[in-house]
């Protein structure tokens, strides 16, 4: 009885999923989903590519939390549409919120609409949003054994970044064995390497974006 | 409807956690619920923890985690009796769970039952397991405004340990900040600052533990 009521639930947010996709898609909308731990850098990767990318790919932010708009300010102050969801409890973003949050959006004038999911490695995992692509961030603190533990939302992402990148002379972090665990759930996905510090990596994974947007 | 049966869900729990609790407390073995992020540092706590206070303690773990066993290993590697529990995908423990993986340990002979949650800052907030104390741990690295922003699963904590404190220098993280809002939310908590390199905090908390198994 619970499990039914769960499918039901999910089907609808599938259904509910594929409407927004159609209606980015119409729009000319691309949409990604990002997806990691708190504080493994989802914000920060949002702030480096609005500024590197801001211009060429006329982005806008819907932010999710559980409570407050700390990450809405942030994007605020760069000039980006953003609209801050609070999921008042709730431990993950769901297409109902999205299809909401998109309709105060001008969406015609956008090219890439970047979702920022509540910081979880779990219950993200199993919420379409009605993205193009999901990008799952991984940051070096949280350690190189986390794909092995939390499978599921690596298994699903398009891309993988590995955020923190200069703090690796600070842990005991094999990237290798990152990259590999990837490769077995996700053998498709492209792996990036982020130091927010130096910069790194943002440049890759923006030309990546733009090409995934332009492919479709 | 769905509102009935979460809360239904959630008084069954609350019955059998309380039913943990009587038990642990009948055998005399203080039971603890960590809870935080994925890699906040939990494992590396009772790892300090067992190192340290192992002999005067008596202590048992169990572990909880999405898919494999890579946590129960290495506190099987210091010779403390451990269960791992799989949740198969399922976000957080409950009080279930944990009754099932207790019949499984000599309750007699244990002084204190370390519980590792599912790495997660939402979800566990909810479920009581039967513990008698549940320390929340914030690593250096996820930044100062977690508080604000998972604000649940620390007011429901009797101890916040900042980890990872070592890394101080390397982000713009306050600790003041931290202390601060943990004290609007969970006035009575203690907050502990620890560093799985130096050691730093392990006594304190260690000490705080005994006291509290102590005073019941």
């Amino acid at each position: 009885m619970k499990i039914v009521a769960a499918q039901k639930i999910l089907k609808a947010n599938d259904q509910l999923a594929e409407e927004n996709r159609r209606r980015f898609s119409a729009a000319g909308v691309f949409g990604v989903n990002i997806v990691g731990s708190p504080g493994c850098g989802k914000t920060t990767l949002l702030e480096a590519l609005i500024g590197r990318f801001g211009d060429a790919l006329a982005p806008a932010v819907i932010e999710g939390d559980i409570a407050g708009s700390i990450d809405a300010e942030r994007i605020d102050a760069l000039g980006v549409p953003v609209v801050q969801i609070n999921t008042d409890g709730a431990c993950h973003l769901d297409a109902q919120m999205v299809n909401a949050a998109a309709g105060s959006l001008e969406l015609g004038q956008l090219g890439l609409l970047l979702i920022e999911n509540v910081g979880n490695l779990v219950c993200p995992a199993g919420f379409d949003l009605g993205e193009h692509r999901r990008i799952v961030l991984l940051s070096v603190p949280e350690g190189d054994d986390k794909i092995a533990k939390y499978p599921a939302i690596f298994r699903g992402s398009h891309a993988l970044a590995i955020t923190k990148i200069d703090l690796l002379p600070h842990f005991d972090f094999s990237v290798d064995r990152v990259v590999a665990d990837m490769r077995r759930l996700a053998p498709a996905a492209r792996v990036f390497q982020l130091s927010a510090k130096t910069g790194g990596g943002v440049a890759e994974i923006g030309d990546w974006l733009q090409a995934e947007a332009a492919a479709r």
